[in-house]
């Protein structure tokens, strides 16, 4: 089995700089850049691409909610229809720098607020997974399996990648405790942790509990401090553990 | 030899209505749809690509100079990178709706200050002819034969659609009038004109001169209050010159 | 006593035209003015406090959520920090017109979301308040008798007005039937609905039950097709009834 | 005859941070503070007024184009109108916050291309001149002593305060070379310029030509990486030369 990471990239806005997309890009093998509605820029975009064509990285698509000071963080009561057309926009957009890079986009993976309502609404599970199959039938959606997003996507006749979260926590009733900053974290403790949800599926929550969790793909964060080394030392077991980091399949 | 009716559309933006897109779309053979940056929104886009599926309209990306609150006619002093970018980024977010829809993009014609930019500096007129060949070579580029534009779009390679304007005047320069509200006008005088510029390559200036004009598709603007009348008008007296009023070949 | 009529006013932004308000400014007494984060920009803000200026009519900000797509009415899940801040933004910036038209502003109306937000929850309530209070402790506070606002705001000091809707309907509960669009009225039937809620402080709802009412503020809106003809029976009626239509005093 | 140091602050936006407003704020005595338009947010103007006052520094506006992609640096070709408009709206956003925390609003220091546009273009300097004393003829106007805003200015009646540049150079023109990034400069070299361009009003140019130059306030540059040694080597050599570094009194 192989395993995928993915990374948020391209969050820098006009002179506003986020990320450390220049030095994580190596590490990964899946970048979710974002698409101009809450971070990013047509310009952000366009080198965030080359980028991602200069480490072999696949490019997927993180179209968030229309709020640029929010950062996509702030729940917006939107209608389906909003929901879905926002998305096409902003993968739509994505994409036309993707083909004029001479790539073809690979996943969508929405971001912050829309990805905790994706999870947490049916009706908009089905709004974002319809604005992805309008776009590209074979565009893979990345997701948590918790939650309608999964099934829906399913259903609909998506193909889903689910997420296994390495640098962030979750908590008891498995969702993923969302911190501004992303705190240090030993990275021996982090790939023991990657390792454990990859091989027995399981994982320690906040209250010391235990839950299943599955998926191929670690989403990791580039502003951690130590970010590099927490992404070496989780490639290095998983490697060691017979499991090859390669995005899925185009 | 056909002749082409485009209209602006799209224009819209949340609960703010601008242009008549509904009477109007029935009466043109292409759209120039706004995309977002100085008009339209994403739901905006997806009803006014839906009409002109409709009614059988080529649908083109009009996009424009990222303010809104100017409507895209106040200049801004971009680098040719984000004029080049924010094109790719409008005319790649228009697509993805047209292509959900089961269309093709039939061209892009800039907005604005962007269109006007076009014809004066050559170095703007290269940043968008790059945009449009970056997001597909087979659209057309809609612009006036007038300044840089046209040469620079040929000599790259792009089809070129040279427009001429029926409801706005020519100054003694040759550039057009841009008036915030669009004069009602006499029908039957207004298709006279528009089968001189057609027939003889002529038109009569403001300062009472005439000066030489080339084009095949006839800008008409949907807010003007006798629209309809004007666009009636103007297709019957160019039907019965033996022109037929149709959108050039996707 | 003193009936008040207030209306949203200087909803445009920048080419986009709402509402009517050169005709609608004559009929009222206190003008609810946006202040650009939902609708409205500095131009108009400007334009808008001079019309009132020259019908003598009291000037209030209408601040709203940051959502010009949405016009303020999307529910958006702000901080109480943010929604203090952004209302003392808005006041402040409104404030700054009226005074250099050598005005006073005389009080504040949230818009929308936010409006409905300050009604049922207390800590919204609590933010906003406190933000009126912070840009002057003499502002009056706009609002229905219903909810966390009023409370709120009497015990935190402010000086509150309390609103009756003409044109909208109240549901089984009490609350506001928000339309896109403003239905038509009989003008007599709501002239003597107003009157009802003013000398009885009943009203009907839309669930045929009768509800207290209580308020001396008539709120109308300037978009409903035969809106001057409402305001003017209202009015008429009133007077008849001895309730002379007056804004509250500076 | 006192000196002053300004730096431009509070250019955070939402989850961006720009500026090392927290360990600068200590070395200056007077704070641009951004408002809304080209960088700052209402909670971030809230914070960096609290921190202005923390560290007894004055606070001024720092208004800008309306334009947070392009950081307000990107010419923009509004009317005088707008640009008056767009000044008072966010000069009395920033007074709100300044009042709000007790203090008095001091100054006004058009930010990026609006303080080019201002020396270069008599009509923009007016209509500038015009907004500040809309808003409270006692403000300060900070600028460079070149072109056109000082003269207009002082013909208004407004109090003028002209600029130094300590970290930027001055081409042969006597325009300021903006750069991106601010570079490293020697403390000391820049605490010699400084004191030449107070005592005997002279700087040396890019070009190795000497201009006349004149002021009472020196702009500092809060992001450049060794910013608190050169300002700290300024003050010093300031002292030592008989001038205290104080804000003009309110």
């Amino acid at each position: 089995m192989n395993i995928d990471f993915n990374a948020d990239m391209g969050e820098s806005f006009g002179m506003y700089v986020m990320g450390n997309d220049e030095k994580f890009m190596k590490y990964i093998t899946s970048a979710n850049v974002a698409c101009g509605f809450h971070a990013g820029d047509p310009t952000v975009m366009k080198k965030t691409v080359a980028l991602a064509k200069q480490y072999g990285v696949q490019v997927g698509a993180h179209p968030g909610l229309p709020d640029l000071q929010g950062f996509g963080r702030r729940a917006m009561n939107l209608t389906m229809e909003e929901i879905h057309d926002d998305m096409v926009y902003q993968v739509g957009a994505l994409r036309a720098f993707v083909e004029a890079a001479g790539l073809k986009l690979h996943h969508v993976k929405p971001h912050g607020s829309l990805y905790g309502m994706a999870m947490q609404r049916e009706e908009v599970a089905k709004a974002i997974c319809q604005a992805v199959l309008d776009v590209d039938k074979s565009l893979y959606l990345y997701i948590m399996k918790k939650g309608f997003a999964g099934p829906v996507a399913e259903s609909m006749g998506l193909r889903v990648v689910y997420e296994l979260y390495a640098d962030l926590d979750y908590d008891g009733d498995g969702n993923l405790v969302i911190t501004r900053h992303h705190d240090v974290r030993k990275p021996e403790e982090v790939a023991a942790r990657v390792i454990r949800m990859v091989r027995e599926g399981k994982v320690k929550t906040t209250k010391g509990t235990e839950i299943a969790i599955e998926g191929t793909s670690v989403c990791l964060h580039s502003d951690t401090a130590n970010a590099s080394d927490i992404v070496a030392a989780v490639r290095k077991e998983l490697e060691k553990a017979g499991y090859p980091v390669v995005a899925p399949k185009l």
